[in-house]
């Protein structure tokens, strides 16, 4: 595992923050346009965001401070689990989302305090027991919901037993009692040819959980053996719900969360946010903030499609919602917040189809910034803004919260 | 007590660059404008420091290298006493002044290693012995003096006692003595209609001390019976005054402090600084420097007013400060020093008449110091400073000692 010593240039941990917040009357407003770094196209040299028509982002950029954030460190390509907890003002390297959790969360799976998660496979074992294919000819995703109807009727001692299917050869699994533990190695041997892993603890505590996850695996394993190519099931990405502080406790604000997608909702409610029910669109999105704007003090609102345009390499379709959201952006203004701050979880270039370690567009505007001379909202533009080249992304939370006068002084 | 793993990009801690000094003939003056960070007016857009006539400090920018540093981190608005330890190069994280040790600087009182100070308040107590005014109704600084001088009577086993007027209500406790401790918690209630706290220990260390507080605590409230509305004493801020390494210890100098109040003369104090008689002018410290030139290696030179007037909300006045002090530059640059760095302890707006946590301009001089192409002195010209835009002050000194011939090669 990475062993970073700090990632923030100033290591502002939670508790330095915590002793320093103060209550105010302020409304702060953090808009994540997901993957919205990106690389300039040959035709023009502009990137997506510097290629779309975005007059209100412009207008705040004017106005505002800008410069571009890392979520982790140079070089260091977020998953969207650390690079929202980054934008989150937690430390992506010590609050790590364990992939089982994240897998629960993409599919909107109310993870309790406790729960382990696991990925898992659906996989052919020959005869012999060996894999011979990790994704069991990738089967359709009503195959996989039969499957794993069947797998329901496993009982385990003391704990309730929750599958689900996720997609294709894809399904989680989740366990919920007392004492269990996510230390646990995967199963899955990675290869063909070999036999699936026997579950193994990484710590003692896990012993309790890695006999329950062997009886699992052993009923799987008769239930599914007349299901070929599905005849076994392989795990991953063991992980616990943990106990993080909330943002209401670190942050003293009453947080809320406007995202179309189960992820970004599981992502902030692992954080203690209230999730609103919202619609797919980011013009839903912006309806759901005006229909909530008198009850909380920060708003997190995520569009998702300028990443996905990204991930499929789709540089239009990309400068499209991003220039969807611009649009939107009056409608945040006339509910007059005090801050705004606007950035991405990471880069997706549309030419590279994958998030990226590149650093992220951002800009904060109050009526106290102080403005620099940035003009427009572009990741070359930013290069010159007031806060720098490579702002720690868990740095934007204390200097929005600042913003916002909600920051006491430190020292006399 | 606050954890910090470390603050500074490169973690510069003071053992590191202690290991680095070497003895030279260099001089180097540390120019630090209290406050000189702003926030532009809307008539022109202009800040404090870009409105002032400065065609000295400007030459000194074009020639020098810029940027803008923090003293803490993000959004974090620095006291006094952090935002010029950072500037001195000691981590205000590691090196807190405790707020009663800091009471005492303010007003020149002479802390020995291992007092204890507390802030005190004289109040008003009801016949139950409840709290009914924190400030006593802010009572004369002539009545306090004079209420100081009954206090004065108190005697205690084995310590000295040293009781000081600081103005109106408030008053300075000292006790001198072997193994006292500042860990006691505030017997100030912070409320009214409650009673006064007892003095409590935060650590085993501090039983000696806790019972000698609650000593005096006893004999004030017998003296003061007859003195409503300040018929007691509140006490909070304990602190003692620590063992910390000098500036001469860590970075091999031999430093002068020029600063007309005595807080921040006290706050060089607690860095072993020699500390010179100066007046009360700008005009008069520049006249202290020149007459103490041949003496010290390293000058701390202190403009205390541009902060007054920025915290008073008078723009005009904060510039004409910085102005002032422009006009005494070409004095500086007489004595032919070798490095000059120019900054401030931290910004201070005149429209938010308070600190703030906004980066403070910085402007580093040195025959070698690499000149950028800033061409003023202002918060947005440093914005594109070779320095950054976040240099965090700690890295300052350091910085200094480079382009002063002070500090080793590194390794091999």
């Amino acid at each position: 595992m990475v062993k970073f010593k700090e990632r923030s240039e100033f290591d502002m941990d939670l508790d330095f923050i915590r002793k320093l917040v103060k209550p105010a009357e302020t409304k702060i407003v953090l808009l994540v346009i997901d993957g919205l770094g990106g690389l300039p196209r040959k035709s023009d040299n502009l990137t997506e965001l510097e290629a779309a028509n975005t007059p209100n982002l412009d207008s705040l950029a004017k106005k505002g401070i800008c410069g571009l954030q890392q979520p982790i460190g140079p070089g260091i390509t977020p998953g969207s689990g650390p690079g929202h907890l980054a934008v989150f003002g937690y430390d992506p390297i010590k609050y790590q989302v364990g992939r089982g959790v994240l897998a629960a969360l993409g599919i909107g799976f109310d993870l309790q305090l406790g729960d382990v998660a696991a990925r898992g496979n659906f996989c052919t074992l020959d005869n012999n027991g060996n894999v011979v294919d990790r994704r069991a000819g990738r089967i359709s995703t009503e195959k996989n919901q039969e499957l794993c109807e069947l797998l329901r009727k496993i009982e385990l001692p003391d704990v309730d037993v929750f599958i689900e299917t996720v997609k294709e050869h894809r399904l989680l699994l989740v366990l919920r009692g007392e004492e269990l533990s996510g230390d646990i190695i995967d199963t899955d041997p990675q290869a063909i040819g070999k036999k699936p892993l026997q579950p193994k603890s990484l710590s003692p505590d896990a012993e309790k959980t890695v006999n329950l996850v062997g009886q699992f695996l052993d009923q799987a394993h008769k239930i599914l053996a007349d299901h070929h190519p599905a005849n076994m099931v392989l795990l991953r990405g063991f992980s616990k719900k943990q106990d993080w502080p909330t943002m209401e406790d670190v942050f003293g604000i009453k947080s809320a969360t406007i995202a179309a997608y189960p992820m970004y909702r599981g992502l902030a409610k692992l954080l203690g946010m209230n999730i609103l029910d919202t619609g797919t669109t980011v013009k839903d999105e912006f309806t759901t903030l005006e229909d909530n704007w008198g009850d909380y003090d920060f708003f997190y609102l995520h569009v998702k499609k300028s990443d996905s345009a990204g991930e499929d390499g789709d540089f239009d379709r990309k400068v499209s919602v991003i220039e969807e959201t611009d649009r939107e952006i009056p409608r945040l203004l006339d509910l007059n917040p005090d801050v705004i701050m606007v950035t991405g979880d990471h880069s997706t270039p549309s030419l590279m189809k994958a998030h990226s370690w590149h650093q992220v567009p951002v800009l904060l505007w109050s009526e106290c910034c102080r403005a620099d001379k940035v003009d427009r909202f572009g990741e070359r533009a930013c290069i010159t803004g007031g806060l720098g080249t490579r702002l720690p992304a868990v740095d934007m939370m204390p200097l929005a919260l600042a913003n916002a006068m909600r920051l006491e002084k430190f020292g006399a």
